[in-house]
């Protein structure tokens, strides 16, 4: 993945909550704009995903909090695309403070393929070419 | 509407923000609770509609607030299906703080009925019951 | 906790996506709800705690998606304290889909006791009586 | 304005519901998104203006839906800042879809400045500075 970027936003004043932070359910949302993005990177849109009936549902996430986000403070996800099998992958994700440097946050997320009625589809088979564009990916 | 119930319950931590009190935005999302609770209470349950392939997007929305409302509090919607023409109709809003009885905000949204194309649909014509029981429900 | 009344509601519109199913980080914010109404029921209303200077934020959270919800949906939430020490706890969740009783997802949280500087309390010293009923509620 | 530069953002994933197309609840956060990038860019930034006590709370909004958005579109909001007296002003939006110049909705805001315990501010005496910031940025 030498040629990926990571994926970098300023924190929104609506995904803060009255405790003065960053309500910890935003990071989860961040994951998916962080996974699209880097699918994007790879040169694989997800709608256009979608639209070939190709669907990634998550099957499990997680997220550990160090350190909070403040509103007006930007993050940075590096995400690492790992274990892919053709039936299913997981993506870890780290959730830097851009400005500084530091780990504010990591994560996974697991993953897996299905067609429009959320059945398993094998892609290597069925859609060669995204496989190969996946399985390049991999760190 | 005499039997009609008002649609209440209490206000989400994750719907706060930072500056201590309900982000606006959700109270969009309200009307949308309300507005699907009432349709089920008048025989109209949106998910069967849906399945049906009629659609009732949103063609505006707007909503004044008069009080904050904060964690903790449990508002009551009361809402009013109006001028409804077989093509579209309006709903108001009233949102009440449950407790003092007080009115906290004031709202309107406008609809269509689409099929699952977003095309336009007579529901006069193509599903008469559920006209009818639109057309007994407006105030 | 024999007298725990497990947490349950409907669905929202608009937690759905357009893949057709309630988008997964919405389960986080279910447990939190979840969350919110065990303690309530405990005695240990949030706001109240948030008042008297003691914030619960999560230091972790993670959960498997086994089976989707849909809109229209109700969910039921069971959770379960776990393994408080006094400075940090962790809770269960299992979420069916309250008219089948099936088991469609399950989760976990870590927690721990900060004041309004977000630094950590020993709340068996500070706050003794919400270390009591926390206590109490452990299974 | 002459310098102001449009807010411009793809749509997330999260953002769509089971219609396929963008939630409208969302419009409401893209416009705030859009505000504080506006405030931004006249030299205002909204973490620094809650700093120094200075809040600018919701009092209505409002949105016209014409044309749906959908997930992978990117929007452009063109506001305008209107009607500033020294205690209430208003935005305007238009979102247009970034890649057709397409008007996709329209909406407007109504705000108040308030201090840190929400209660109504003279910008014009308190801070001056403020005050001559948004004055110059009128249309």
């Amino acid at each position: 993945m030498k040629d990926y970027k990571p994926y970098e936003r300023k924190t929104y004043y609506y995904e803060t909550d009255q405790m003065g932070i960053i309500h910890h359910s935003n990071y989860i949302r961040w994951f998916e704009e962080a996974r699209i993005d880097f699918l994007e990177q790879i040169g694989l849109p997800y709608d256009e995903m979608e639209r070939r009936g190709l669907l990634i549902p998550v099957l499990g996430v997680s997220c550990k909090y160090k350190k909070a986000f403040r509103y007006g403070d930007t993050f940075r996800i590096v995400l690492n695309l790992q274990g892919f099998k053709g039936v299913k992958f997981s993506v870890t994700y780290e959730v830097y403070k851009a400005d500084t440097g530091e780990l504010h946050a990591t994560g996974e997320s697991e993953h897996g393929f299905v067609d429009s009625n959320l059945m398993p589809v094998n892609i290597k088979k069925v859609h060669p070419d995204i496989y190969e564009r996946f399985v390049s990916s991999i760190s």
